[in-house]
């Protein structure tokens, strides 16, 4: 939906293409226009700025897809991570989920998205030649698979796992459940389901 | 407060500027950055361009002062606007929530703020001078004050109302009472009391 026009046609486009910006409705985008006009008038330019430079030179990591400025990420590059151990996540901002975890010390493998057979997207839309290429180089122990815990996500997870047998790697899938803090009266029956028969020994 | 840096520079540059919006925490820079770079490349490239063209051609309106990138605004040369009522804001903004009422159909007159002489901002400042030299030129014949309701806004509503004295021009003010779809409860003490005070015959 377009927001109403203004009494400015110049105005109404910056609205319209603020709202191209997820999770901003009308409302958000004329407050934003507004201020972006009046008092943040050096902000908005820089914001122009950073976004087409962004935008033309953020590519993706060579060796394990996320993004990155430069050929190797600084994750691939860094000494101190644990080599052995690979996350397979479905995108970059699901490396920038575990990362704020501050519990994983290893790599990542990103996938660019998960299987999804009926929408045409298979192991080779979503990287999987690329994995398999990097898992036949060898040195790797073990595979988290941190894919969403949506159809898609499992059944992606499957299939890597099935992948990762056929190289003799441990392959370990991120604990479902209830999540932290979660009062058993609001929480969905499957999650539930899932989390008695995954229970485990106190 | 900056967002945690992430596994990018460019991508924590970008995160930072999106921060600059008003409204935008750092969660939202992140999903807002993560997307522009995966499937808004494109509204992203058109969001800096409108940008940069906004601020660099965002003017005022000479007659009214709420922004244009005419000398004068569309409401000012609107022939089907009626010249004789002039409405007082505080803000381009406060323009636009007006006019989405669709209940006035005069003209309107932009201040650049509301008096608060503990600011130091004075009459000067807030573009009474424009103000009386439109309302020289005559022709004026009804001014509503619809400045905000606070006291900044009150007392700028009071020094224009003596200002339209001199000319002999009808001043009305916004009612102020309880909001449409208030329930009494959940409604402020002064506003109530304003309500109560300004109670009308049915």
């Amino acid at each position: 939906m377009k927001a109403k026009p203004t009494f400015s046609p110049l105005l109404d486009k910056l609205i319209d293409a603020l709202r191209y910006l997820p999770g901003i409705g009308p409302k958000s985008a004329q407050r934003m226009a507004f201020y972006l006009l009046e008092q943040g008038k050096q902000q908005g330019l820089q914001l122009a700025e950073v976004l087409e430079e962004a935008i033309a030179n953020m590519g993706h990591c060579q060796r394990c897809h996320t993004f990155s400025e430069t050929d190797l990420c600084a994750l691939c590059t860094n000494p101190k991570r644990d080599s052995q151990s690979l996350c397979i996540v479905g995108s970059p901002a699901d490396v920038l989920a575990v990362e704020q975890t501050q519990a994983y010390r290893g790599l990542y493998f990103v996938l660019t998205g998960h299987l999804s057979p009926l929408d045409g997207i298979g192991p080779e839309e979503i990287g999987v030649p690329k994995l398999s290429a990097r898992l036949k180089q060898g040195g790797i122990k073990e595979i988290i698979l941190a894919t969403n815990t949506t159809i898609e996500g499992e059944a992606t997870a499957h299939y890597i796992a099935e992948l990762a047998k056929h190289h003799n790697i441990t392959t370990t899938r991120i604990a479902q459940g209830v999540p932290l803090g979660g009062e058993l009266e609001f929480i969905d029956a499957n999650t539930l389901a899932r989390a008695l028969a995954s229970r485990e020994a106190i």
